[in-house]
């Protein structure tokens, strides 16, 4: 086994979800993931837990979701996740584009039915985190072993150093009220997040981390946004998503690529079509796009928004969360003409914060 | 796809498990059986009903039992089971030998530990199945294209003409008392029974099916058998596996290769002494031996006998039922000067039932 596998497992279970002895333990694992999965059983064993194995295949998915035109919540497996105390879920495929012909709305139906089990989910100890498949290294037009390196050298890292990094970040959001976003011309989109909370994300519940994020105050948001860095959603490219909100709902939208992809997945309910997470990519080593959001979200100089569901622990006790049955992600490119502005002072300029050498402060 | 996975998949639903609209079912999948894994999603998405699949991988479950050295129930294992209503579990190996460096005493503390989880799925709709893998297939010598042959040929199939045939021995065993078998001069063993439940095994339970089975009275079992069948056990080979039994008990044991496997077994538990089950083996499309039980104890000529575990729906309401956490199963040959008596009448000789040409009868 190639020693990075093991240590790729021990970060998972010391550092993201602090295993400890008789927990109970659900695994989300694709076939492309086995590696990980070994090394995930041992560390499991060493530590006294108990593991239980889902098989994540997405020709499974797509077999199912094709033969049904509705969706029932599984109350089986809402039974398993209510009684686990850890639920980790690894990604790695072996074809990105296996549900690429499913039908956005049966999609979109099974998400809804599925809300109940990632509400639960969520209320657990959980960190998703990647195998370099690879699959995921076509996508990202790279070898196997290249993407091997860029995945491990991003997820086998001092944390701690990073929570330090990033903590500046979060302790100028977590007592801030207005958030401005200009990039270019296409850009320039504002929001409250007062009263919210500003997460410093170092490799907890995502492995790799390296972001800081809150949520939006629901009705706040108002401007217009390009995501110039591509997205892949369902097995499908989206590219130049440009949304406008009027009082935090997207009241337009366009994009250059499968635009029928973005406005399925804004008609999937109410809160689809309104932004949930406002995320400030923060980790350098992640150096290049690989069209993975797990990854694209985190590089530095960008920031992303994502439609639909708010994360509970970004949403302050008087504040609304969002509900929906998605969460999709898209990025900005801020590391040119570019600023982030905090309260009416610019916190981030082209991509460099004011707390780094260089910085405006 | 290869037709006959699509049609397999359909007998497990429709015949195997009476697959219902609104079912919940669980599947246990390696990672082999990928290919009836997909069919499957289909059948059950067709149906109306809702999938969940555990990723069933011997290389997990050697890591976990190896880093281990007690286990727990997994709680959450156990309520996923509790809450469905349909259990189907795939057999398909990628390496048959995969656990076969797992201290048995490991194994034997594992199965025990899962034995509620067992119980619950016994308490299902449930069904066995096998797909041909070609590990499988290297077990049995065989080609794999000449393994998928065999396996399909025995699994689609006519199962309301099987139990019809079958339903002649079960008719004879269901009503009476004492049973002995006989082959050549090694194997002369008598059991009771009486009240026991004799059932006609077509498919349901196990696919394929192929077999009458009872349980024996816990006490009853006297004398000696010598299975001269091979039998794997936790993927190491036990041949010439040799019982003697006294009141039920075994007092006696022998093998020629592997004798430490047999041993752990028999140590298990006080159970795990005794017999379980006595099944009369009865399909003839099963026509050479794989080294698979769900096969081999179904071919034409020979009995079974399984060590531990008594299977509830065979066990009368006044008579006990073998508790263990172990069910296996070992083989005779009786195609040659062998018989079975059942209160004391001759009902097959060389393999051939008195109710068929050129039986005694």
């Amino acid at each position: 086994m190639d020693p990075r596998i093991r240590e790729h497992a021990e970060i998972v279970a010391s550092h993201s979800v602090d295993l400890q002895a008789g927990d109970d333990v659900v695994l989300q694992l694709p076939p492309a993931a086995a590696g990980l999965g070994v090394a995930l059983h041992e560390v499991i064993g060493d530590r006294g837990a108990n593991p239980v194995p889902l098989a994540a295949n997405d020709r499974f998915d797509r077999a199912f979701r094709r033969s049904r035109d509705s969706f029932e919540t599984p109350d089986h497996l809402l039974a398993l996740i209510e009684e686990c105390d850890v639920y980790i879920k690894v990604r790695a495929d072996t074809n990105v584009s296996e549900t690429s012909d499913v039908d956005p709305e049966t999609t979109a139906a099974y998400s809804q039915a599925h809300q109940p089990i990632l509400d639960e989910r969520l209320s657990k100890r959980w960190c998703l985190t990647q195998f370099p498949a690879p699959a995921n290294a076509q996508l990202a037009e790279m070898s196997t072993d290249a993407y091997e390196d860029f995945v491990w050298d991003a997820i086998i890292k001092d944390w701690d150093a990073v929570r330090k990094h990033q903590q500046q970040l979060a302790d100028i959001l977590q007592p801030a009220s207005e958030v401005r976003i200009v990039s270019g011309d296409t850009t320039d989109v504002r929001m409250s997040i007062e009263g919210n909370h500003a997460r410093n994300d170092y490799g907890e519940y995502n492995l790799p981390g390296g972001e800081v994020f809150t949520a939006p105050v629901v009705d706040s948001v108002e401007g217009e946004v390009l995501f110039d860095k591509p997205l892949y959603h369902q097995g499908r490219e989206v590219i130049d998503a440009f949304l406008r909100f009027e009082e935090g709902e997207v009241v337009d939208h366009a994009e250059a690529k499968n635009e029928d992809v973005l406005r399925e997945v804004l008609d999937t309910d109410d809160g689809a079509r309104r932004l949930g997470e406002l995320g400030i990519g923060m980790n350098r080593d992640i150096d290049q796009f690989t069209y993975n959001m797990l990854f694209d979200e985190k590089m530095g100089d960008t920031v992303h928004m994502a439609v639909g569901r708010a994360y509970e622990v970004t949403v302050g006790e008087d504040n609304e969360q969002n509900e929906s049955a998605v969460h999709v992600d898209m990025i900005v490119d801020m590391s040119e003409d570019s600023y982030i502005e905090v309260d009416g002072e610019r916190i981030q300029e082209d991509g460099t914060f004011m707390f780094e050498e260089g910085g405006t402060n």
